[in-house]
């Protein structure tokens, strides 16, 4: 069962090297805390991440809306990851053909094959998405987290789609580093990681459709590795506490879930 | 049957202001043409719709793989629009759940709310992704071209998918301009759009899942009532040329439909 062996063991069975690279900073840093820093200031972003920098293992962006985004945003993003070893996802979930996909990631204003470890993609347009992912990025470092499910109430994703999404990334090992999914079911590969969004200890939903779970329910009974954080610590009071007793909490539900 | 009904009488039945304009615009410049100017550089765009903007109803962006993209282009490109008389659609493709789709509508360098007359949405996160929407859109003058269906090989779209999609539309009559899809069966609705993608007269696919039919297969057999041309027109040697081909060819398709 991938969910009782322990990150090391896991990142050695990874075949994309930014999947063994997550896995390896997650059992160095003891955090498996992916904060989405969902904030439309470049310069609140940047703050915020020299504060929590040093609990996450993962930084998720939307690029796009960001009011004042600049190049120089990125290389400072860049510096912040390398001085406290996390890794970054740009949350783009390209959604369209192949021939599209590829310009959307390589090009236009943010060039998010520049400097985005990872992206996310859904499996939505069929395998021309990934053929094409493949084709632009280097998986010496980059990588494609493959939506399988969502979080948000009323989503159209069938049992049927997600094990058609699970095959579909079977045909592109190299370039996967795992699932965003909301169950331990998904997938069986040990090597591939289980990202979950919609976890806060303070709400159960959003106006927009959200569904929030607690650490113990996704980590425990749904198998998340890596757990994404948004609004529980963006728009906390403190971030910074907030940052700490989410990272702890995740991290001793993960605790639990290796020793048995 | 809404295919044979000229689209002067769909603009009287359609709720949402833009799907109106649109039909009318249609009616008036005798063009069911969308180009979609997939180029990534602003200059080039500006220079193509420069010569072919007098042909289309609707001009089909992808604004995120523009190199060169700038304020000044979005200026430029609502001049050219007003002096031609053709709408924008920005192809987003919005995928992600309500509150994050709201940022990424109104928020970051391209601010897709101020400039676009419509944009496209997948369904696949449920209907939170509609409500942002239409809570951020001034439905008097912005609108919603959902996904039913794709053009590319493999997708993972059921017809349940389509359904809940079409369904999903009927929450939000006002937001609503049609369906980017592929089949006439997929609504019945006369004041709704289909906007059909992956035309084109030379080839009947790419190399990354891309499908093509023809114009008479799409707007007779498959109700497509705008037509989106991509490669069709700004690869060809000559897309002036190419452009009023499109043109006559998909305007004679549906003279012939709607004379039975
Ligand atoms: O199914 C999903 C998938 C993703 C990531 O791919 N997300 C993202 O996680 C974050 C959750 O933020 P929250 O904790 O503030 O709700 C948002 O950025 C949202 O876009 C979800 O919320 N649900
Ligand atoms: O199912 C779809 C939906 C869309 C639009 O929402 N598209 C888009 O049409 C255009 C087709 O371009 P082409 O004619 O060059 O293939 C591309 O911009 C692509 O992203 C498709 O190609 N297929």
């Amino acid at each position: 069962d991938r969910i009782i062996l322990p990150y090391e063991e896991r990142a050695k069975l990874a075949v994309n090297p930014v999947a063994k690279q997550l896995f390896s900073i997650m059992a160095t840093k003891k955090s498996n805390l992916c904060l989405s820093v969902d904030l439309t200031s470049a310069v609140d972003i940047l703050d915020l991440l020299e504060k929590v920098g040093e609990h996450v293992c993962l930084v998720k962006t939307h690029i796009d809306i960001i009011e004042d985004f600049s190049d120089n945003f990125v290389t400072q993003l860049k510096q912040l990851a390398q001085r406290y070893n996390f890794l970054i996802l740009e949350d783009r979930k390209f959604a369209d053909i192949g021939h599209t996909v590829s310009l959307q990631y390589s090009k236009g204003v943010y060039k998010i094959g520049e400097w985005a470890d990872c992206v996310t993609s859904h499996s939505l347009p069929g395998d021309g998405i990934l053929k094409a992912l493949n084709n632009v990025m280097d998986c010496a470092n980059r990588g494609v987290f493959l939506l399988a499910e969502m979080s948000s109430a009323g989503n159209l994703i069938s049992s049927d789609y997600t094990e058609a999404t699970v095959k579909m990334a079977a045909k592109y090992p190299e370039a996967i580093l795992g699932f965003v999914c909301q169950n331990k079911k998904t997938f069986n590969e040990p090597g591939f990681i289980q990202l979950t969004p919609g976890v806060q200890l303070e709400s159960s939903k959003d106006e927009l459709g959200q569904v929030y779970n607690t650490p113990e329910k996704v980590i425990l009974e749904n198998g998340a590795d890596v757990v994404v954080v948004g609004r529980g610590i963006v728009a906390a009071k403190s971030p910074e506490t907030q940052a700490v007793i989410y990272k702890d909490t995740l991290w001793k539900c993960y605790m639990k879930r290796i020793s048995g």
